[in-house]
Order: C-alpha cells, then sequence, then structure tokens
C-alpha cells in the first residue's frame, strides 16, 4: 500500500485521474465540490469483512471502490508492530479449529498459522486467593475450586445443549425464544445456580467474550452466540468459544491477524480510500450513490461491511425500513479494551506457566501470551470489559499501567512490573470502532429486529462479523460475512 | 411562521441577507459551498425540548438559531388538522396533575386545557370476552377481571413502592440498582404472578406507554420511569402513569397540542431553519461549529434537544466520550404507531362510553377519546405498540385500515366501521423519529451509562425529554429538559 493511499490523499483529488487507469474504475469530474466516480460495487469499511468482500468480487472481474472512514484498514483487527516483521494483536488475535475461513483465507494470502503458547500452568487470583494449575486437566481452563466446579460443569452442559435448540441462521425461530429473549443471562444464571461465590464470577467470561456484564446480555443472544461456535459439520459448543486448547485460542496469525489486512488492502491498491466516512448512501434509478465529504461513487450495489451501531450513523435515501432502523439503535457494540505489556522475554514460561491469568478482582480479567513465535520479545495482552473497561476509563493515564502490571504481578510476580512497554486499545473510544469485540443484543432485539440483520434493503447489502451465521463476533465471522455478502451481490449483477 | 420558513428556504440561500437584520444573529459568506450564520446558542432540534430552550434563551436575551431536520416543528408532538382551528395529535396528546411545565409553558403562550372526555364506561376486549365497567369504580382504569385483579393490586403497589427507592436524578445510585438493572420487566413479572393470564395482560401497560414488550424494558428503567411520574412534591405513582382521572391522560390542549409547537415556532421567526439536519459538531477554540449540507452556524454553545438515538447520527469532533458513545448505541426509541378515525359525531358517548378500550387481541392496545373540546367531529385514536407495532408494519395500507377499524368495532359496536377517515403515524417509520414515544433502557444501560444522558461535554448540552428527571417520555419531560438545559448554558454565558 503506497504512503499516499495510506493517508488518505487519494479521492481527495490528486490521485482521482490515476484511478482512471483501472479497469470498471472511472474517475469522473467534480460535483458539488465532491469528486466523482464509479464502479460495479461499493464496499463501506474496510475491516475483514469489506475487505473479503472486496476481494471476492474482484476474483468474479466486478470493479470495486472500497471506502474506510479511519486512517487504516482493518476495523477491530489492528497489529501492533514489534519490530523485525512482528506484531502483537491490539484488536482479533486467535483462529482455531471450524474457523476454516479465515484459515483459509491467511492460507491463500501466504499468512501461516501457529500454536498459541500453552505449556505450563494457567493461574487465577480468584477470591483474594492465587491458584495455579494445568490446563490439560479434568478443569480444563477453569480453576479446580471445588466450591464452584459442579455449577460451572451444569451450567455450560446445561448452556450447551439449550443452544442446540437455536437455529443460527434465526435464532428468533428456536421454540423457546420468547422466553430466552425475555431474560437477562444474569437471570437465567440466577435461576440456575446455588452460591453467590459462583454468580460472581460469571463475569469472568462475559467480559473477555463479549465486553459486558451478564444483565447486558440477552440469555437467547448468548444461546446464539454459543450455537455459532462452530461449523456447518460441527455443532458449537461454549468451550470451543473460551479454551485454548482445540478451541478458539489455539492458534496464531504468523506476522500477527494484521497481515492478513495489508495483504487484501495492499491489493486493492487504490481502489481503497481511507479517511473516507461515508455520510450518506442514495438509491435512485436503478443504482446507488455513496457519498463521502469529498467524493460521490455511482455503483450498481454497495456492501455496508461495518457494525450495525457504525451503520446506523450513515444517512440513507428513502430511508431505511422500520425493523432495520429500530435493529440499530439497540445493538450497541460491546465495551472492551486491550491491554498489552511487552518484555525482553517471556519469563513467564521459565516458571512454568502459559501466559493465562484470571481474575475477579483486577482490572484485568483474563489473559494470554501473545508473543511471537520465537518467544521474542515476551507480550502479554489483556482483556479488560464491562464494568472494568468503565473503570479503566476513568483512571489517569498513569494509574492504567501500574494498574494492569500490578495485576500481572499478581499472575507471575514482580518481574512482570518491568515491562518495557506498555500500550492499550480502548475500543470504545476509537471514533470509528466506538466499541467491540461484537455487536450486542439485549433482551428482545433479536426477536423483534433479527430479521432485519442480513436482509438487504434494495441495492443495498451488509456485512460484518455480527451478521454471521457462525462465528459472530469472531474473525472468522467478519470473513464468512465477507464472503455471503459478495455471493449476494453477484447473484443480482 | 410564514411560507418560506415551513419550507426550510431560509438558509438555503435567499434569505440569508434578512438574517443580518435580526439581533445579534449575523449572516456571513459562505465557505465551501456552505452559508455561514453566527449567533450565541444553536439548538439542534425544534421538538418541544429544543423550542423551550430557544424560548428561554431569547427571554435572557440570547441570539439563538434552531436547526431542524424535518420538514416541520415539533418532533414528537404533530397536529393532523380536523378543520375550524382543531385538530387531532398524531403524537404527545394529554397533560395532567403534576406537569406543570407543559402546562405553563401553554398558558403563557394562550393554549388553554380542557379535560378529556371520560364521562360513561371504559370497555375490554380481553380474552375473547367484552366487559364495560366504570372507571370511577374500584379498580380503575384496570378491568374488574376478579381472575387478574388481586395479582394487578399487588403488583402496582409493589412497583410503586421499589420505585419510591430510586433517585429521578441517578436511578444508577438506587441501593438495588444491580439488582434491578440486571433484569427485564418480564422476569420481574414472572417471579411475582401467580396465573399466566395475568402475565399476558401485562403487555397492555407497556406497548401504550412504552412502545414494548415487558421483555425490552430494564427493571430499574421501569422503576425510575414510574418515579418520574409525580414532581418535586408528588412523588411518582404507576397509577398517574396510565390514568386519565387524575393521571397523565386527564386533560387536552385548546387546538390540539401542536397548538404550543406552532406559537414557540411562529415566535422564532427565521431563527428556525427546517429541513436543516446536523450532520456535524465541531468544538474548537472556544466555541462551537454546527453544519448542515447547506450552512455552518458558529456559535458559543450548543443544546442538542433530539433523542440519544439520532443524536448518535451527527458526527461530532472532538469525538464523544466512551460512556455518552454508548449510551446513544444502547438506548434505542420505542416502537409505537398511533392509528385514528374520524367520526361525524363521538357516537359511542351516546352509547355510555367514553371512549376508552383495552384489547389483549388485537391490533390496538389501548384507545382513547381525542375529539375536539365541542364533540365535532367524533376522533378516537389507538396505540399499536411493540410487537403489535411490527405486524402492522407488514399488513398492507388496507389491511391496516381494516383492522383497525374492526378492533374499534370489538369495542362500540359496527358504527365503528364507518369512519370518514383513518390516519396513522408510524413513528419508527418517520426519518427524523425513528421512534417513540421514548428512548428506552434495556437492563444494564442506565447503570453502565445513565451518568451521561445529561452530563454536559464541553459547550455541547444536552435535552428531549429522554434527559428528563420528571414526566421522562412526556411533553413535560420535553419542556423541563429544554428549560434545564437552557439554564445550564445561560450559566456559562
Amino acid at each position: 500500500m503506497s504512503e499516499l493511499t495510506r493517508r488518505g490523499l487519494i479521492g481527495a483529488g490528486a490521485a482521482g485521474a490515476a484511478a482512471g487507469a483501472m479497469p470498471g474504475v472511472a474517475a469522473g469530474k467534480r460535483k458539488r465540490g465532491r469528486r466523482r466516480r464509479h464502479a460495479d460495487v461499493v464496499v463501506v469499511g474496510a475491516g475483514l469483512a469489506g475487505l473479503t468482500a472486496a476481494r471476492e468480487l474482484r476474483r468474479a472481474g466486478k470493479s470495486v471502490v472500497v471506502l474506510e472512514a479511519d486512517r487504516r484498514p482493518g476495523g477491530r483487527v489492528w497489529n501492533h508492530p514489534l519490530g523485525g516483521g512482528e506484531a502483537s494483536e491490539r484488536g482479533g488475535t486467535f483462529v482455531g479449529p471450524t474457523q476454516d475461513h479465515i484459515i483459509d483465507l491467511a492460507k491463500a494470502l501466504g499468512v501461516g498459522t501457529f500454536p498459541t503458547f500453552n505449556e505450563g500452568d494457567n493461574v487465577a487470583y480468584i477470591g483474594g486467593s492465587r491458584t495455579e494449575w494445568s490446563d490439560t486437566g479434568p478443569t480444563g481452563t477453569a480453576p479446580p475450586d471445588p466450591t464452584i466446579l459442579p455449577e460451572l460443569a451444569t451450567t455450560v452442559m446445561e448452556l450447551d445443549e439449550m443452544s442446540k435448540e437455536v437455529p443460527v441462521d434465526a435464532p428468533w425461530e428456536a421454540a423457546k425464544a420468547r422466553e430466552w429473549d425475555g431474560q437477562t443471562l444474569e437471570t437465567w444464571i440466577r435461576d440456575n445456580s446455588a452460591t453467590q461465590r459462583y454468580r460472581e464470577l460469571v463475569p469472568l467470561a462475559t467480559r473477555p467474550i463479549f465486553g459486558t456484564e451478564p444483565r447486558d446480555l440477552s440469555l437467547l443472544f448468548v444461546l446464539f452466540y454459543i450455537a455459532a461456535s462452530g461449523d456447518e459439520t460441527h455443532a458449537g459448543t461454549f468451550e470451543r468459544n473460551f479454551n485454548t486448547r482445540e478451541g478458539a485460542q489455539m492458534f496464531r496469525l504468523e506476522g500477527g491477524s494484521g497481515a492478513v489486512v495489508e495483504k487484501l488492502a495492499a491489493s486493492l491498491g487504490r481502489r481503497l480510500m481511507l479517511r473516507h466516512p461515508v455520510r450518506r448512501i442514495h438509491q435512485r434509478g436503478g443504482g446507488v450513490r455513496v457519498q463521502t465529504d469529498k467524493l460521490v461513487v455511482k455503483a450498481k450495489r454497495v456492501i455496508v461491511a461495518v457494525p450495525p451501531a457504525l451503520a446506523a450513523r450513515i444517512d440513507y435515501s428513502p430511508a431505511l425500513p422500520f425493523e432495520r432502523d429500530q435493529l440499530t439503535q439497540r445493538m450497541g457494540q460491546g465495551t472492551l479494551t486491550k491491554v498489552a505489556a511487552r518484555y525482553e522475554k517471556p519469563f513467564w514460561r521459565e516458571q512454568g506457566f502459559n501466559g493465562t491469568g484470571l481474575s475477579d478482582s483486577g482490572l484485568v480479567t483474563a489473559t494470554f501470551d501473545d508473543s511471537p513465535k520465537d518467544g521474542s520479545p515476551g507480550i502479554i495482552f489483556g482483556f479488560v470489559g464491562g464494568d472494568k473497561a468503565r473503570e479503566y476509563e476513568r483512571m489517569s493515564k498513569a494509574s492504567r499501567r501500574s494498574n494492569v502490571l500490578a495485576a500481572f504481578a499478581q499472575f507471575w510476580g514482580d518481574e512482570a512490573k518491568n515491562a518495557e512497554e506498555f500500550f492499550d486499545t480502548r475500543w470504545p473510544a476509537r471514533r470509528w470502532n466506538r466499541g467491540g469485540p461484537v455487536g450486542i443484543h439485549g433482551p428482545g432485539s433479536l426477536l423483534a429486529n433479527g430479521r432485519a440483520l442480513r436482509a438487504p434493503v434494495g441495492r443495498i447489502h451488509w456485512a460484518s462479523t455480527e451478521t454471521s451465521t457462525y462465528w459472530n463476533g469472531y474473525m472468522d465471522g467478519a470473513v464468512r460475512s465477507g464472503e455471503r455478502a459478495a455471493r449476494e451481490v453477484l447473484d443480482e449483477l
């Protein structure tokens, strides 16, 4: 990707003429101060969903223009460079079994996978005491606390069972959809657990996975999310969602997940226009007109590949249907901040730890080893979600660093305080993301408006991981959604 | 209000020079194709909140420009003219005891009140059978069904009691806020009722009052809403909220509630600019710049007087804080459609009915007599909310009319089918409203982000009925919010 493209200068005028040299993408005259372009399809948003859709369309011989609001492509996928071609991920990181769409795409682009470092013990700091255990034991990722294990085993099994009754392509059609969408996960746990101690541990799952507290989640949405943690031939399970071993955290991508984005973006060249927030989409006379502050692109179809909450901020004419608009008013992005520390080497490995830590009290709920394949430097990242993310937001910059490193020290001792670098990614504060990891359905949302998640509106098609039937909220879901939206468009062109 | 203003032509160029003649409101040159103006304060949105704020600011000698996206002022207040200066209301209609802010404002503008017609019997069509009763009896507005009355009495009393523990200015500080914001109203009713029959009747309250099903509502929000159904010297009660007699439906406004809007708008003259959706608000260098497609207004402060879900669709720079943005991603507008029929005369009155009907099965959940003071013509309006509003949306235009009139006929016989006119107002389908009657908090919303409802962000202040501590969701709350936002601004100017 050229520096010109990266800085979003293309489309602001300078390179408009050059665009005419691309097959099927024509540059035109200015109209009311905006430069005009033409393409078969406009893609709004250069996250994994949009970039995948653009790739599929180009492979089918269609011309595309991809408009991205931010100054970088990738959306919720974003490398933090470590030097030497290595990176730590600020957003989506892992891939795992049944996530073949992202894995195949990475492979096709020459990005390999490697196992997440997972030798040694997990560690937890829960109820004020510290526990170490091997995740190859009977409790897996869960701490071997005898007071909560029976409840944990029962509720996870029950949720898995219930999730089998939820169709991933239409959760609102589950036989018990009304019952399940009428309550929060908190309510269901309250009704199906025996001890307060266990109930207090449930945020350990919801903060990293959804960026929420249990109260924010519709039970039906949680069951859908579990059902979606699989593929067409493997029923989803909660364990596959939250585990490293044989789960969604099993593999990493060489050079960081951002390497996939960089390759997709580079192949688009000047078809990708950064710093071009789309303001309006007009449908009229057999086509669409997609407008940014500086540009109008006329096309046959448009794929809006941003989360529903951000898609709501585009002005559509004619106005979108009732259900689609109401969906986007309610489906906010999760509240997840990611924090990370860099060390000369992954010192926890030498102590017999795998870098996975869980805490019910500190800012950081769950951590992972995110070091490069060769273990140099050592990187730990942590999830700060839900109420903890709001607490983090109110802290000074210095407190954030010291609190996070103190939390890491509870897991692996004082050496954790000697970080070479500390960096955080406050997704809800980022103007063009406004949250993560995924859009959240509270009670009633799927039942009322779920049908509008994917249904095209005239010549507008919807992508983003929130629209995916499998691995919703994951990179795999984003890739799947881009592929599906591209197919929809190709069927019509 | 002049036709020019009504058609939004002012500010598009033609009348820009004339604007310079207004004290304190200066018109400037075009910049990048947009005309420029100056004022002390910009108000975004010409609903009751924004119009009230503008009035207060002008009374204090400040210059204002009010920018409204729609082609009419009023927001959720909108008259349907009946001829002869009479009107039926498409949106907010009634006022009642403790709603002194809207009543005083109306009085100051020369708009009088009159009692809602309430002589004769209520009628209900519930569980397939029809009941008539006087609301002066012991059950009030509730049908005298012995199978549900004990539960109804108990739950309303309990909700009233619980609501006393909710501070209207900070519901998230209630001692039990975490418990109450962790569940839906549906869950609470399930846990506190004995019969399925009673549970099925709860939507009769939530559809007209909130435009939702019980599953969509946080219990904490419902308790706040009840607490807010009063004033500084009268504790809120659910009964005051839903009753006509001594309740929020007790009085009407002469010439329709829209008369208040029309007078406020007329007094603003060219300071009110219709068809000017605000696209961006920049804060920089000690002021704000508020931008529409055709205009930039520079001011010292801005009051954004639109519901949170619509405020989210403005692009702010610098970007809004984390909590404020997340609030607006989750707080969708209710799903309420209003339907109405006009008859030569209010024939139900002659049959001994007051025009109030309740139904658990038909499209229309609750009706009211909305005839002019002199009873000519006769008007019945009905609320179609929540699931029923979505059902309505999927019907053909002809089915909508015939279904609504059939529902009216279940209450008052076949004469109801002979309407001279039928009209509906599908609030969620309206581009610049996108729902009603109020923004809804699902579980977790108030606890996580409630603090951001009113907190100014630099030079941006927030109004709209959703920000009001009393009569949230009502016209009185809108007026209160406009007064409060104006005070905030005046304290700073």
